[in-house]
């Protein structure tokens, strides 16, 4: 039981069997087929020698196949992951020098220890602070930036940058040096697979294939690319014609060994783990979520923190960069009928052979494939009318989000999620120190109060029933005091107010002083303050203090009762004003 | 009425009359007595030289009688912003050198901008984030580190820092220096003090003297002690005895001119700054608006930002310590009947007049009855009991104030207020992300829906009815999600989920996106989703979506609607379990 909370692989390993595993083994044929190519071109994103992402694809799968609670979530190397990994280093080394690989294990390593401790410390509800916008907004300024840093191999020039300022203009300087069969290549593998994405499936169908094999077929599309670009640089030698290819790519398996411990290292580059594990973990756990509901099945959010920590742990100790769920994989897994986590490992079986028997054959591929296969890739991550759509329901919603895609497409990754975050997490404090409260009336012949501004209702001059909107708590407990007393400075002949609170769910012992204060400034100017419809946790509070003793008003438990028994008070003995 | 809104003496100045004058001044006389020795210890304690304390309370008293809002606040020096001044310069130079002094008055000219810009730019909503408990505990730490930092001056020993663990060693480790003859001063006039505070007012009443008379003569206490140790120290010569005297206070006015300039030392002095400002502003407007209340007045929050900066930049360019509106003087001003802001400026020519006439008196005075005074005086600062009662009412809102207590007495005034606040927010942000909710039944006969965990009542095990006790936003959008699916998860034959939202008063763009991915998922697991008791702003907003369209279920005004149609729905039709 207590071996089966932490290794969820023991629980559902006695139920496998021999259709488990024909279901696993077909997705994992499927998914190692998609994840060849893309394995090469995000170590490239990433800065990294190529294999890199090939040994990313091995032990990491292994990992999370033996931690990991979903049966669908296809884990690797990913766009996003690679962009911020580049960024990341690219302050300390030199793009593939020993120094940057090096920096590029610790990564991972960091990213898996984070994560583990995260999840050991069921610290899963962190990433609830990064709100839909802000990952929204953050996703697709990772596209743009992700498919603008391939163009250069599609042109077959030099040029870097981590914000579309400097990989504007570093093309704009090189546009001279473009190689033509480069570029012929580039475009002409771009266009082939946004044909096959846009027309393939409807074609297929047309001429009577099934569904599913139509949509296999799409999906195979990338390799296909692969494979004839291929052979066309090894049959035209295209290396001749200045044609940038990935080049001699280690065969075998990736040594064992412990990352760099250098602790200047490990620090400098606690920051930037920190923002990888966070993102790589909201984006994993909502695309797992995901696919287990659609089969009535649930994730546990903390194990997945652990068991993708292990995975990065993995890629850190096995020469593999820093790894994450990936989206399109993982639905590809889910829709090839992947049963159980072993799919992933068999997955991590196909890339093993892949790497033992195709190096010698993906020296000839082109980068430009590469580029081309990841720009189509990342156009699905690239969601600008979400912009519009989140503006028009929610200005403070839209502003994190404009606010985050602009901070990450002209400074940086990390300074736009960052600054995304701390302004949503200020918009929203803002929102509710300023709460919305309104005066309300009964709505006649009812039980019902509204807005007295917008229905017609009956009031009293000497009552006024405030209905608040919002918990109260410190940052909006003086927006109370303000709002009550602004009511009291308004009518003198005002003698009761009345809170009603069926929205209130919390007040916080700020609020409860600023309560305080409003009743002993009330009582000070002749106004009896009362409450009506106090929350049952929220009244179990009050009672323990004396506050329910100074309160100069009575507690009433519905506002329909506050309103009768203030009428009759008034109706009985209307009292002088008081001398002041 | 432009300039008045600005310059709010030009309203009232036209009302001005004898009698509102004849109460200005009484209140400026008796104010000036308590201000005097007030104004020298403080200068002091901020490692000043004394007549700082003095300059501090002439212009800035002025500029806020020009620009304040609130007839009672007697602004000039005060402790807490004292000791923030001392912890924030003694590590940029030696207290007293010129480079210190030069400091003090960059520090009260930068927080007099920030709180003009804060005004001008209505942020005055940004103290509404100083939560209650953590005020409260930084001040009770405040004044326990004040009273700690005198007792030098009464052992008359020489020890300095800025948190309890350097007091307590600079102190120990001097036991052997003390000074007896000092030693007896500073008892005799603590005595004193304590004695006048607990019991005179009883003794004069007894003998019947009147109330308010009584009152005054307690309030004048201090001064008598600076009188009578004053004339001890001329009369004995007690300077020979190697007690510590205010030494030579130059007579006259102060220089007026430009502070330093040197941009360094502006960007390092703004956290201070920053935080000199805030606290102050903090304290200054709940004195005021407690005050103001009394007679039923209100002061304008933003217009005292203006206010307390002109009188703070007043302080910079008239060699002033920084300024704040003091708790204790300004109850003084407003019993002893101050009527219009002009008693402050009163108040400011009483103590030119002191310091034209009685800087030769004032150099006899011992810094033993100085610190005396500020101990007894910040006495009314320290409240212990607070934390227990705070720690009961709720722990979220104890922790807050223990560790700001904790790490201000620790470590410094700077890093306890700091965490404090990140430590609130923190936690606030903590709860809200994990919302109260219930599922909810129907109480027997009524319209009525309870907690099934905590009533007798009706369900159905095809309904589930969950009622959501918070506004849902980002922080709380998946533990929604959560929720939901795991209450479908758990129970096979469930139909229908019926989320009720009276106390939900906002709906942001991810708990939308958390509602559409839910509504999806139910949908796959074929139950259907439905809302009830949506608020009206909350609907506006949903209806401009296509979440209403795509809801599988549908929207109900009450929870008793929803029951009843459900229960029809179900007892006319019982779908057959879909296949899955």
């Amino acid at each position: 039981m207590s071996i089966e909370r932490w290794v969820p692989l023991v629980g559902w390993l006695r139920r496998y069997n021999r259709k488990l595993f024909s279901r696993d083994a077909l997705a994992a044929v499927i998914v190692t087929l998609m994840l060849v190519p893309q394995a090469l071109a995000y170590a490239l994103l990433a800065g990294l020698p190529a294999e890199m992402g090939l040994y990313a694809s091995m032990l990491p799968l292994v990992l999370y196949a033996i931690f990991g609670t979903s049966a669908s979530l296809a884990v690797g190397p990913v766009a996003v992951a690679a962009l911020m990994t580049a960024s990341a280093l690219s302050d300390l080394a030199t793009p593939g020098s020993p120094e940057y690989v090096s920096a590029a294990l610790v990564l991972a390593a960091l990213s898996g220890l984070i994560l583990i401790a995260m999840g050991v410390l069921r610290l899963g509800f962190l990433v609830n602070f990064l709100s839909h916008p802000v990952i929204s907004g953050f996703i697709t300024a990772s596209g743009i930036l992700i498919a603008m840093s391939q163009l250069k191999h599609i042109l077959g020039v030099e040029a870097s940058g981590h914000n579309v300022i400097d990989l504007l203009g570093g093309l704009l300087s090189q546009w001279q040096q473009v190689n033509i069969t480069t570029l012929l290549i580039g475009l002409g593998v771009l266009g082939f697979l946004l044909v096959c994405r846009k027309r393939l499936n409807t074609w297929l169908t047309a001429i009577g294939v099934s569904a599913s094999t139509a949509g296999l077929m799409v999906k195979a599309a990338p390799i296909s690319a692969v494979v004839v670009t291929t052979l066309l640089a090894w049959g035209l030698n295209l290396a001749q014609h200045e044609v940038a290819l990935v080049g001699t790519v280690p065969s075998g398996l990736p040594a064992i060994g412990l990352p760099s411990l250098d602790q200047t290292l490990w620090f400098g580059l606690l920051p930037a783990a920190l923002l990888i594990s966070l993102v790589g973990f909201v984006e994993s756990v909502s695309v797992a979520q995901t696919l287990a509901a659609k089969r009535r099945q649930r994730i546990d959010p903390n194990q997945e923190l652990i068991a993708l920590g292990m995975a990065n742990l993995g890629a850190g100790v096995s020469s593999g960069s820093p790894v994450s769920g990936g989206f399109s994989r993982s639905v590809v897994n889910f829709e090839a009928g992947a049963a159980t986590p072993l799919a992933g490992a068999f997955t991590a079986l196909g890339i093993m052979l892949s790497t033992l028997l195709l190096t010698d054959m993906l020296a000839f591929l082109p980068t430009a494939t590469l580029a081309a296969t990841i720009i189509v890739a990342v156009g699905t991550l690239i969601d600008l009318p979400a912009v519009k759509r989140t503006w028009q329901y929610s200005r403070s919603d839209g502003a994190a989000m404009v606010v985050t895609l602009l901070l990450t497409l002209l400074h940086s990754v990390e300074v736009g999620i960052i600054c995304g975050v701390v302004l949503s997490l200020g918009l929203h404090l803002y929102r509710t120190s300023q709460p919305h409260s309104a005066v309300v009336g009964r709505v006649p012949g009812t039980e019902h109060f509204r807005n007295v501004k917008r229905h017609q209702v009956e009031t009293d001059e000497r009552v006024a029933m405030l209905r608040i909107d919002e918990s109260l708590y410190f940052a909006n407990a003086r927006y109370l005091e303000d709002t009550v007393m602004a009511l009291a400075a308004r009518s003198p002949s005002l003698r009761h107010i009345v809170l009603t609170c069926q929205a209130v769910n919390v007040i916080d012992a700020s609020a409860l002083e600023s309560l305080e204060a409003i009743n002993a400034r009330l009582c000070d100017a002749g106004v009896k303050l009362h409450m009506a419809e106090v929350k049952g946790p929220v009244m179990d509070r009050l009672k323990q203090t004396d506050f329910c003793d100074a309160l100069t008003g009575q507690m009433f438990f519905t506002t329909f009762d506050a309103w009768q028994a203030l009428a009759e008070a008034i109706k009985a003995n209307t009292p002088p004003l008081p001398t002041q």
